[in-house]
């Protein structure tokens, strides 16, 4: 889609979901100081991961977004987010059904930190 | 409130947005990334201003937030993002409704860039 950095511009985020076809496929929607915003469907569950230099910010826009700790599990609902600092194994996961979320986190970050999987996406496209 | 840099931490945003009382002054509600995330009500106009080496990025939660620029003015409602690149002169107002706004620049921006007004907050408060 259209690239829209260093540009003004307004962006209907919902609109923006639905023209998301792929799982687990982040979309960038916006570049910022050095930080992607990104956004992505999801369903089922991604590999056990870290980053080891980046923080991670979610917002859930629609289901519930289950994320698996060594230690725990936290749950996102709707209008929720969460924060994961650098460095802290994750697992994001879903209780089956389709969940909405944005990304805010640096441009360099990578899908699945440096674990590689067949779900692991190199190049992120803008939507 | 809490200060949550560094932890994993789930928080519900329109929770969030109760806790404020104030209009123009926003609150932090993240750091991640030497950005920070905040959130605002707002009501009425702020002052003209631009933000040299910071681009800003504005998602609304309830109502529509007006933002004028030196050649237009974009409406940005419920459920969208508007972002501002630096250098960009702007100066926010809503339509004479109170608006929720989330906001994610880096931890230095200034409130109103280099020009100060009795609604410029010098000091954002953790929520």
């Amino acid at each position: 889609m259209n690239n829209n950095k260093y540009m003004i511009f307004v962006a209907n985020i919902h609109s923006k979901f639905e023209w998301i076809t792929e799982y687990w496929t982040p979309k960038i929607l916006a570049e910022l100081n050095e930080q992607y915003v990104k956004l992505a469907k999801i369903k089922g569950e991604l590999i056990w991961h870290s980053h080891q230099d980046e923080d991670e910010m979610f917002i859930v826009f629609r289901g519930t977004l289950f994320m698996d700790f060594k230690d725990g599990t936290t749950e996102t609902k709707e209008g929720e987010c969460l924060i994961i600092p650098r460095g802290v194994e994750h697992r994001p996961r879903t209780n089956g059904e389709e969940v909405w979320i944005m990304m805010i986190e640096p441009k360099g970050t990578k899908h699945t930190g440096d674990v590689q999987h067949e779900k692991t996406v190199m190049n992120f496209e803008w939507i």
